[in-house]
């Protein structure tokens, strides 16, 4: 099933090593959402925890995304290393995962607190910085909403 | 509504040739689909056709996206203009458009045609050298399937 869409010029990625190498690598991913059948995509900045297996973002309080994740936490998104097109060849380059799993809004203080490290952690070289200026007490964390997307199934395809 | 979750970091983007721009310049675009209210996700090349104000696609003649659009052909894609990372920042420089419309299989050889000259004008600098290699005649039609994405509803963002 999951190598259905392939096509001769991709292939499916199996090794679970290279699939966690995409998602360490990646700044951003794009996601796909739902609502009563109407679909909705959005980018947002990431921060990948292997331990829990989930991808945290940070977003405003409010928004469109945030009623369709209340009306279905159902969602699929996508991590895409580009590595441009291929001319000539009517090809493009690239390495991507495609992640299936539940989008939620983080809502005790702990844990948005672990969200926001784990993605100064991912983006950051060094965190400090950022946490310093953006973060100095807890208040600064009711002003933004954590979300967590944890991972059900996981696909990976690379293109020539 | 169309700017209910800008950010401060962001602003919207208005003028239309600027969006036409930032489709003129993707390569690809992240495409959101649903069927009975399960999102899913899958990154297309494509070519961009100012008049007809869609965007052609090329895939493989079956595959499950090809059954998410029959169940449902409402889209919502995205084409990011990808700046990179602001370290120190936790900030990410882009440009990118989302689009709302109805994506079809295109079933006349003359659109198939039509469609797939999109592409090549869109994405290769000299279209001869594939266009002699893999259209030699319409046979090559037949093992390909275009997909037009009918662009109803455009908007802009871009963040620093």
């Amino acid at each position: 099933m999951t190598n259905y869409h392939m096509q001769k010029s991709e292939r499916e990625i199996i090794e679970k090593t290279v699939l966690e190498e995409i998602l360490e690598r990646g700044r951003y991913a794009v996601i796909a959402l739902c609502r009563e059948n109407d679909p909705y995509v959005v980018t947002l900045s990431y921060g990948y925890d292997p331990i829990k297996r989930s991808l945290y973002f940070h977003t405003a309080r409010k928004g469109l995304k945030l009623e369709y994740l209340k009306a279905n936490p159902s969602v699929c998104a996508t991590v895409i290393e580009d590595g441009g097109y291929i001319m000539g060849e009517c090809a493009h380059a690239y390495r991507s995962v495609v992640v299936r799993g539940n989008m939620e809004v983080v809502k005790a203080l702990q844990e948005k607190k672990y969200g926001m490290e784990v993605m100064l952690g991912h983006l950051e070289i060094n965190p400090e910085v950022v946490r310093k200026r953006s973060l100095p007490d807890d208040r600064a964390y009711a002003r933004a909403a954590i979300l967590r997307l944890d991972i059900l199934e996981i696909t990976g395809k690379a293109g020539r």
